[in-house]
């Protein structure tokens, strides 16, 4: 199978189950129309298809965990509203787009966030043919990724260590928690609600953890490589707001081959699984060569 | 038994049990103190009191539902935080401290927010004896009451409503859903994790609904008859601010009727619930009456 079909394919199923799931009306309509904004902006939903990957390569039905891979998505989603803001990283522009709080203001930005973050639990506990137990141990490696132990807390030692000179500890720090953990749990969850056994839990976890930190070292490469216009966002503005990024601590050399040593031993962890990693091999090539 | 007795003794409970909740610790440090800061403000803890209240009335035990009840005050204390905020009400002072930006910034406010808001979830599932199905049952209501259906929607209609001229229609949305939303919860959850049967369930739902209500009809008299000290927060702030509130609708001694109303009406549903609702009546009684 072609990697870039199946993704495109994948993408639109997640598009679908989304733009179904914005069609239950809300009040106030501004709530609504900044929510949807934000979620049918048209990302590469990488997230939820990662999801949906694992969940097939361990035995499982697509059609099953759409909910909670299109859960995932919300929390993406929010996040990038709430980062954007202008007392985070006072972002204007997202995807090609003017950012959420742009449009609808700053107080509707940050409720939109709220709503798709508290929404994304109601969703993913759409319960279809899991098994109750499951879910919830799924749920929790969900917000365990999501806040504290994960990607909240990565976002506030982005924040922190803005200006602060580059060490190898707090950008590894920052990576596997901002963006690695979320990544790392898409791929989980989509095995935890498979048959899959322990040991494959295990290695797609392994798989999840190096294409999750991979993918947010080729970000900050393709912030330095790449045009404003292939980014959808503005091109070198890691360095112009000082952040810390593996270029800056390992310079792009180094990144690179970072990136490409993370995506050998994503690789190497579902080699031999029970199941067919054919995809999941050509997801991690797939986003160690992307430009966008 | 005392009702005032009652509360400052479940109170304790809840406050030892958010203390061990934040021993574990939280990388970066600013974070974990963001919201720590918050969460043992000393707020009245009413909507755990009203969950433990609820269970042990339907016949469980107060140990049991504690990592629930707390789940709940985690996201009272982010909406908080987030409602705070410059671009949200942008208040100064809550319980008689500095709000959580102004002591750590708007992005960590944030943050903590975000943070409390998707451990509440981590922390709501938290098994103990509670079977797995009716968990998640209690979780769809935890969502769908502090989301799009409930919390978050109030909040945005009362940010729109603001300057706008009072209507019944309005301020009844943005009170049910901004604050009666997730007090129904609170005693809906205690009840549907007990061994109540579904005409008791009901019963507890019409008992939440309108204390829920009434709490915030009460909340609206006490920013007028009030002092900034006995409130811990601005008195006047909703008039200064142009809110939409009940007594802006109906006066004040029409608000004072309405309150009284949904009070008794809150009594009378679970006066012949099976166990026992002396506690239940005791809480309704002491909202109606209370100064702060």
């Amino acid at each position: 199978m072609n990697i870039k079909e199946y993704l495109k394919d994948r993408q639109e199923l997640v598009n679908s189950y989304l733009l179904s799931y914005t069609e239950t009306p809300i009040r106030p309509g501004a709530l609504h129309d900044s929510m949807k904004y934000s979620l049918m902006a048209g990302g590469k939903r990488i997230r939820p298809i990662l999801c949906i990957a694992s969940h097939a390569a361990c035995g499982g039905r697509e059609s099953d965990i759409l909910p909670q891979a299109c859960a995932i998505e919300l929390i993406h989603t929010y996040s990038l509203i709430h980062d954007d803001l202008p007392a985070m990283d006072d972002d204007d522009l997202r995807r090609g787009k003017p950012t959420n709080h742009m449009v609808f203001g700053e107080a509707m930005a940050i409720l939109a966030g709220d709503a798709l973050l508290t929404d994304a639990f109601r969703l993913f506990v759409r319960r279809g043919s899991f098994e109750s137990g499951r879910l919830l141990l799924a749920l929790e490696e969900l917000a365990s990724s999501a806040g504290i132990f994960g990607m909240v807390a990565g976002q506030a030692q982005d924040i922190l260590s803005e200006n602060a000179d580059p060490d190898e500890d707090t950008i590894r720090f920052i990576h596997e928690h901002k963006t690695a953990a979320l990544i790392k749990a898409s791929v989980k969850i989509g095995a935890l609600l498979s048959p899959a056994d322990d040991e494959t839990i295990r290695a797609m976890e392994e798989y999840g953890q190096n294409i999750g930190l991979a993918f947010q070292v080729v970000d900050d490469i393709l912030d330095i490589v790449s045009t404003t216009e292939e980014l959808g966002k503005p091109s070198g503005s890691d360095e112009a707001r000082n952040k810390m990024t593996y270029p800056a601590v390992y310079g792009l050399e180094g990144s690179r081959r970072i990136a490409g040593e993370l995506i050998d031993r994503a690789i190497e962890a579902v080699k031999n699984m029970e199941g067919d990693p054919a995809i999941l091999t050509g997801i991690a090539e797939y986003l160690l060569t992307r430009t966008n």
